[in-house]
């Protein structure tokens, strides 16, 4: 089962993700960052993600990312997959969220890959506690 | 109690996460962005977090968020919360987390600015439920 996925955001926020997510688990496929810059509008924006939808097409399903719940990129998403149920989207993702969808992606091909994916993105965010440098310790510290 | 925040992460990420946070609530003041590009390494970016931190001096608090637990955003200031324990940690932030903050950094200018953040980040990752409509309209659908 192929996975297309959609990240979107506002400003520059979906090519931003992009840029972090490539810099550590390198060029992706099926993918596609829509941003929605400051000089831009709600219809220039639904345009820019029905041709994202479209080259994302072959995939089995795809789902779309979305900086926020609510706003402009949200509320174009929302729109679409109201329209078409068999897109999911997901709200507020983070990096961890976003890393853990790919990595299911490579390895894990069959329809669970959203499983508690959503829960992911929330046991990823988190305060840092300086008393806890054995348990970091422990989670292995890597360099990238 | 005035705040500072800093926000790091690789690649692009820090910048654009603020290009979408202005774009909805500003030009922030007190708040810096430190990118990670692909061409930089942990000497330049401790660097570059440094300069950031000095810029950010006359705040009472200080206020870091990075993209995600571990890495060289993550690892570099969690070097520097070690030896001051008085600068917070977060990481796994998302935009709505982030606004959030700001939002309550404007409005609530005391010590409880960080009480329960990163939960707010928590609640602000999820799935979206095409059949629950009503209450996304209840929430207030916006147009940012």
């Amino acid at each position: 089962m192929s996975t297309g996925i959609l990240v979107m955001g506002h400003g520059h926020f979906a090519s931003g993700i992009t840029s972090a997510l490539e810099l550590i688990m390198g060029r992706q496929t099926d993918y596609e960052a829509v941003d929605f810059p400051a000089d831009s509008d709600k219809v220039e924006l639904s345009q820019r993600m029905e041709q994202a939808l479209k080259r994302l097409k072959g995939n089995d399903q795809i789902l779309i990312l979305t900086d926020l719940f609510s706003g402009t990129p949200f509320n174009v998403a929302m729109e679409k997959v109201t329209e078409q149920p068999a897109l999911k989207l997901y709200y507020g993702f983070n990096l961890g969220m976003l890393m853990e969808l790919i990595s299911r992606r490579m390895f894990q091909a069959d329809g669970s890959l959203t499983e508690g994916l959503a829960e992911v993105g929330q046991q990823q965010v988190g305060l840092f506690d300086p008393h806890s440098m054995e348990a970091y310790t422990e989670a292995g510290e890597d360099e990238l």
